[in-house]
């Protein structure tokens, strides 16, 4: 089946230089991948004759471009959303958070999961990373909903022997699957020891998987590391191995030059999570200079606890202004950087290899987005990007592609039914607010 | 004519205690005033009776509460969204902004404006106070679109002889209009000479206006009012006068204690523009220590060349987000807070007694809005006020009802033809770009 999304403001992310970064014409799609991208009448007259029966979307007034990818977040975490706000830390996490964790079954999780996912492909996230439990519950929710997904099994000192041979069963249901891949995700330097990050490194070493982990979120984890181990997070998990091109570190705020010298030479993708930090007062990370020094940074959105949302237009705008705000700069993170945070290194964080994802380009991926500028907030086109960076909204997102399949159409994602997803969610809530 | 929501979560925005904010029940308008707000089927049956042929919206799974107050914005500006970004501010102010100034008519402005009101009433706001050129041409605009204002008519040294004189046309115009007002507006202390600023303070006395002006925005500024005058620019503005409880100061970014103390003597609305400030790296207004000490702070998208939008959900989710991050407390600026800024204290801006607008009372202005909770980014609803503040967004505005008259149903205002208002943008931003 080929679609061919046409008369459309193209936005492929694939220039890197100076110049009109969009042009008016065709992306086609065959199978799972991108067949076509050209201004051309003729090129999609060609796609046309060679794909009989294929479906054709008129874009008039439409704007198309890869998918957001969220790297770093705990989508099942919807259920608590708002439960528990403006807090200091501790008291967020021994009074709210944790209780309501223990009550939690891997039914409540996948509902949680579920509803997350709902809201991300809506507004128009077509690959997500997750860090939470019960990966091999959430395989088939990811399956069925349509998304791409990376599902990190999270662990601590605490559970690790019940979450080790849960990784194994993941890996097995996610191993028919081209859209789940499953993660090793020690929780943080600072909460899980030594020999269980080494433990979780060599797994993801035997099994060929990506792994992640929270470093250098707060002032307090670098204090603890350092009286701990004598270095910062980012050199003991560095002593350890940890660190690799398949290593996605999540904050990465309070990081020394040296610490970042070490990011940008093992090759981590760094998942930078703005909002989270300026709600939770974490701080701000230094993307403007990550990024000088050849970090691969991305931006996500974090768990709907610490944000509220999983919207990654607000986030990567908050990318943008928190940079200019904190450097004094308003040159730092310009609109075009922002957008790459949110695709095409965002592809990085997948594991895909360069050109794959998040970009549109013959033989990448088929993961893309429609979005309306037709709304009186992204009028008049004087700068396609600089709106949707600075004013576009998870709400502008018509339809949504991922792998060649459509999943969100005209804002309807086929086969949910949300008043009954919504009625679900909320008796989970309240039986589990019972139970603690 | 009168209206009755019904079967709402009512969020009346009148109690400051802790506790639920919400109940679910009822509003009731008849003219241009709230008559009824109460979780009694009793008393909405009564209203019923009072009112024959009253129109009825039954709001089960929607929330009724006060609309939104924008209390500085350049709302015209709309026609150089995304024109130029991320630039050093003094080659933005003249390669860009101020030669497309010079070639903009009357009517380019007003067309600037309509957009602008479109984008801002289908986001919940029902009041702005705008700060710009040529407004005894945008009187009518405001009326037509049945949003409130408070129209300032912005002036410098150079062009005071010219505008002081449409600031009577403008007033004259407005005299017959219950939701239009006129202001005087210097500029800044930088930028207007003390004759001048004095010149507007007495014109403001002279008509009973309020009076705005751009306050301490940026280092600039204040080095620059300092060796001039020897005072900070509030400071110097005090000395002239110019600071009473008719005086909007927007930006307020670097004030002294001692500043913050005079502002909050002198009664003056500050109005924080925190988008605006983080990506024109003005700097961090310290509003929660404003608040403390008793200044009266509201929330505003600034122009959308410098935020790029006029979305006040997101600014009073930075508003929080910014405050908790730069004081390094993640209890500051709360919530509930943060929404109180940008309704009852908006009200304040507007000239409003305590409890005539921003508030859902009775006897107080019917301007309210009602916001669809079905959303996936709503949902589950642990908490309505943090869900709104946090995850709220422009998009999620069903209704909008200013004075009590309907003028956003269902995301669409009547008489309003957006395509055409599009293709007029457009024009007028083409013709003046060939122009200059």
């Amino acid at each position: 089946m080929a679609t061919l999304f046409s008369n459309a403001t193209v936005l492929p992310m694939t220039s890197s230089a100076e110049g009109p970064h969009t042009f008016t014409g065709s992306v086609g799609v065959a199978g799972d991948r991108i067949a076509l991208v050209s201004p051309d009448e003729s090129a999609a007259a060609e796609f046309r004759a060679a794909h009989p029966g294929l479906r054709e979307i008129d874009c008039r007034g439409r704007l198309v471009m890869p998918g957001l990818v969220n790297t770093h977040c705990h989508a099942a975490m919807t259920l608590q959303r708002s439960r528990a706000d403006d807090l200091p830390l501790m008291r967020w996490l021994h009074e709210f958070i944790w209780p309501f964790e223990a009550c939690q079954t891997p039914d409540d999780v996948a509902l949680g999961m579920e509803l997350g996912i709902v809201e991300m492909l809506l507004g128009g996230v077509t690959s997500f990373v997750d860090m939470y439990y019960f990966q091999h519950r959430c395989v088939g929710v990811v399956e069925r909903l349509g998304i791409r997904a990376v599902l990190g099994c999270n662990y601590f000192d605490s559970n690790i022997d019940e979450v080790l041979p849960q990784i194994g069963e993941a890996v097995r249901l996610a191993a028919g699957s081209d859209r789940v891949r499953i993660a090793v995700a020690p929780h943080s330097p600072y909460t899980v020891s030594p020999e269980n990050l080494v433990r979780g490194r060599e797994l993801a070493e035997r099994h060929g998987l990506l792994l992640m982990t929270h470093v250098a979120e707060t002032r307090d984890e670098v204090r603890i590391v350092r009286e701990r181990y004598g270095a910062t997070p980012v050199g003991h998990l560095d002593r350890l191995g940890v660190l690799t091109p398949r290593t996605i570190g999540a904050h990465c705020v309070h990081v020394t030059d040296e610490d970042i010298a070490v990011l940008a030479a093992r090759g981590v993708t760094v998942s930078h999570n703005p909002q989270s930090n300026m709600k939770i007062s974490s701080g701000v990370a230094p993307v403007a200079r990550m990024l000088r020094e050849g970090v691969t940074v991305t931006v996500a959105t974090d768990g709907p606890c610490s944000n509220n949302d999983l919207d990654m237009w607000e986030e990567l705008r908050t990318a943008a202004f928190l940079q200019k705000s904190a450097t004094g700069d308003p040159c730092a993170l310009p609109a075009r950087e922002a957008l790459r945070l949110a695709t095409a290194n965002g592809a990085r964080a997948m594991g895909c290899s360069e050109g794959e994802l998040g970009v549109l380009r013959e033989g990448a991926l088929a993961d893309l987005i429609v979005v309306d500028l037709e709304k009186p907030h992204l009028q008049p086109v004087n700068d396609a990007v600089a709106n949707l960076v600075y004013c576009g909204k998870a709400s502008d997102v018509e339809t949504v592609m991922v792998g060649g399949r459509i999943v969100v159409e005209n804002r309807r994602i086929p086969g949910v039914d949300l008043p009954d997803l919504y009625a679900r969610a909320a008796e989970a809530v309240a039986r589990i607010r019972t139970a603690k």
